[in-house]
């Protein structure tokens, strides 16, 4: 078995660790991303073979709602369902205290909708994820409305950030589901992500920034030494 | 005279007040309300006199967009001009220190969006807008997601508001610039308005909400026995 064969196995691990917690009757939350497509996959399997029944779920991407949607999971929306018992997502980056930059995706405004309506937020990622602090290894994707690209980006730079906008495969201005732009703003090694989240948030213009600040509970991590599980103090 | 036309010219002084700031060659945001109307019929009175040249201004609204290109002043936008040297507008509720809430019109994310680009901004206003503390006649306007309305709902009853969904004329959901919904939360006599803003701001969903703390720099009032003038200490 190659390595990439392996850690993908190792993913899958993660993933259907996860789906562990998840219990019949509950709604959940359905991330997006190369690891958490194995949780989604695993739950379907389960309630096709009768092991996991009365399931509702709520997808965080188009992406997500498609897979779920071929493996039979049925699907609900926050106005429906607005409580959520478990939410199983990847992140970008994560530290040891479980704060996490999600956004890497641009869909971190749908993502932590979910996150914050949750009462669990297991996230699974590759050890490539962990960092000692958050910035390290990640710009916070920030997202800003069209008419206040300019002013936004002024102000992140007065902030400390450099910043680049994001660009799709076009080499165009990315533009998210609900019609927005998204500045990737680094700031180097975040030292209080408290506080640089409570001035990102405080401006009218920046619709939503990537920092999910104690909103998750637990991390399982595939590693080349197998998997592992991180729990929030 | 009779009293509501001698109150009128009050509105009319003030405005006019507020306008003395103005210089040539400024960046201007022009407000919305029947006060901060009379700004800007002000502003264009003194163009077209030739005593203010090269101006610039964004209206904070489509009605005073409106207005403004029929007096004739020259308009911009904030990825165009994001600096602005001063904003008028009004305020639904002031207090000593100059906070402020705004969201009656429905706008406060561009009002927010405007004054926060501001390097001064003057809030005119009717005396009737004043308070010892902010919520004391006013609910807060929160412009939430669609998609987030019944998680916010819930969100801002947990945090100990009333709320009430914003109708338009046809008793329908009142539907905002961007599309999105506004409930009005009222949270009774607001001891800590700083710490409320914070929480309203860490939610995603909550696109805006309508505290307006440290933003305004001058109050011009306009009350029974004339016009005064308040200034951030």
């Amino acid at each position: 078995m190659g390595k990439m064969q392996n850690f993908e196995n190792l993913k899958k691990e993660a993933a259907e660790k996860a789906v562990e917690f998840v219990k019949p009757g509950m709604v959940l939350g359905l991330g997006t991303g190369s690891t958490a497509k194995y949780a989604t996959l695993r739950i379907g399997e389960l309630i096709r073979d009768g092991k996991l029944e009365n399931i509702l779920a709520i997808p965080t991407s188009d992406r997500t709602a498609e897979l779920a949607a071929e493996v039979n999971i049925p699907l609900t929306d926050l106005v429906k369902n607005p409580k959520i018992d478990i939410t199983i997502d990847g992140a970008d980056e994560i530290e040891p205290s479980l704060n996490v930059i999600k956004g890497g995706g641009g869909a971190h405004l749908r993502e932590k909708l979910v996150a914050q309506s949750s009462k669990k937020m297991i996230v699974v990622a590759d050890e490539s994820k962990l960092s000692d602090k958050l910035g390290e290894k990640w710009a916070v994707p920030v997202e800003v409305l069209k008419i206040a690209v300019e002013t936004e980006s002024i102000f992140l730079k007065s902030i400390g950030a450099e910043i680049k906008m994001r660009k799709n495969e076009n080499d165009e201005n990315f533009i998210t589901d609900l019609g927005n732009f998204i500045i990737d703003a680094d700031f180097g090694v975040i030292e209080n992500p408290y506080q640089l989240a409570g001035k990102m948030n405080s401006r009218a213009g920046i619709v939503e920034q990537g920092l999910f600040l104690d909103l998750v509970g637990i991390v399982i991590i595939a590693g080349k030494d197998g998997v592992r599980i991180l729990e929030k103090k």
